[in-house]
């Protein structure tokens, strides 16, 4: 079978491709029966009459062009394997600003040892997990073990060590911690607003790991604006790897900004990990079997 | 029951003593049964020939004049009534340098969006946790959560979701990552040595929110200089609330420092609630109770 693959793989990941698949990279692509993408344009779609199967490499798959993609296309994600990196990081960009330890530290550095900051407890306080998926699933359990009172939310119920809620304001209502880790969907895109951050206690801390537009631009950076004391700690960007377009957040002092490493791209070995978990799921797919993270086409055509 | 206290207690906490006991703060302690005490000098103590309990509102009792506490005198510590807090702290401690968070940071305020600093995975690497009490077990709980495998050290066996080990070569050999939560006693007293942070992987994170002196000083020093991927991210410090004492750390780029504040000093509310605990704990002992924490003297007299 003929597997149509666009990026620069890892060499063990490609080695597994090629004892399964015979791997094209260009050229005559009408025998091409599946893909393996980071990206994918409509004009590589248009020379694959015969695509039946998308693997990408990524875990979202809000950036593929879905209007192109015919029906009996399917396509997978590759949600889970780099989940645990993620949910690590997400711990990281919440922690490191909520108990003050850069400000501490920076203080410790000039010789300033007065102990002059508040540092919020986080035991005790409601802290919201958006997204329950493998990152979130993560993140809430830690945050149960340090004794937060977690608020899940997401579309459908799941239980864990967490009170599991739907609805967004509920969820964020007095929280002092939010954790995002929803996929981009129609659903979702948009779905945080100014009126939802402004639900949050004075001085939480809402962090993102998911993608930038699943929470509004402007909504962000007014709440920014109005509360000095509400942090914003961010490993993704409206304007994606044109970092620059965000670049007005990155100058605020209550902006934790990261650029887009919590996963594969700050960390070769999750990005060997996620590729070989791509090739393993494509070749499930191949014997006929059930691959994972299969989408349903509904929650992206608009 | 005359009390005698030698430190500012929060208003509920003075209350509630009040309620119970005849507060004594200074003039003739002739009468005096039980101190409550943040510390204690020898001439306070030869003061109350009385005395036969001390109840201390910090966790740890490293800093009582052990040699002058007579034998039959009972000493209760504080630990676990800012557990939390502190668990929290080290979490924060050990996450924002390991998941290079402050780097990151910095490079994006001054629009260097490079993802050239690589970022170590937490889970399926080697992590130890020293000292299994209130707050070691609540970091190894979030540290299993997060999929690292977790070795816990400490003198007695304690189950949970670690390895335990009573070796501290085995706790440390080859780990990225290690939380010090240990007291400081005299079995612990500069229990850390070079030798022991050697064993540690080349870009290890060796955290310590217990006390500074279960570490030594120059052995750290050491293997801060050697080895520049090495970091040390501390909240207390061998000059104890005398930090220029310990200002060469804290010009060093490997060292994350922070003043002493994971527990009651960094907190209003953590401070409040230790100080009722420790009110609490006093009212157990002379209704005829067992108080909690009650310290080993022999533990302490060397």
């Amino acid at each position: 079978m003929e597997v149509y693959v666009n990026f620069d793989l890892p060499p063990e990941a490609e080695a597994e491709l090629r004892r399964h698949f015979s791997v094209v990279r260009g050229g005559d692509l009408s025998n091409v029966e599946a893909a393996l993408v980071s990206r994918l344009t409509p004009d590589e779609l248009r020379k694959m009459p015969r695509l039946r199967f998308i693997q990408a490499v990524t875990a979202g798959l809000d950036h593929l062009p879905w209007e192109h993609i015919p029906p009996h296309v399917a396509v997978a994600g590759n949600a889970g394997s780099n989940a645990d990196a993620v949910a690590e990081f997400a711990l990281a960009l919440l922690l490191a600003p909520y108990k003050r330890i850069v400000q501490y530290s920076e203080k410790m550095r000039r010789g300033d040892y007065r102990r002059d900051v508040a540092i919020p407890l986080l035991a005790g306080r409601k802290a919201a997990v958006l997204g329950l998926g493998e990152i979130g699933t993560r993140v809430a359990k830690a945050l149960a073990v340090l004794g937060a009172e977690v608020w899940g939310f997401s579309r459908a119920p799941r239980e864990g060590p967490w009170r599991f809620t739907n609805s967004l304001e509920e969820a964020l209502r007095g929280v002092s911690a939010a954790v995002c880790a929803l996929p981009l969907t129609k659903h979702t895109k948009g779905l945080v607003r100014y009126e939802h951050l402004a639900l949050m206690a004075q001085d939480a801390v809402f962090v993102n790991v998911g993608r930038a537009e699943v929470v509004d631009r402007e909504g962000v950076l007014r709440i920014l604006k109005e509360r000095p004391s509400f942090i914003f700690a961010s490993d993704v960007w409206w304007g994606r790897n044109d970092f620059d377009r965000d670049a007005e957040f990155f100058a605020l002092p209550n902006v934790v900004a990261t650029p887009w490493v919590a996963g594969g791209y700050g960390n070769e070995e999750v990005w060997r990990r996620m590729a070989m978990e791509a090739v393993k799921n494509l070749i499930t797919w191949a014997m006929g079997g059930q691959p994972r993270n299969v989408a349903r086409r509904e929650d992206y055509i608009v």
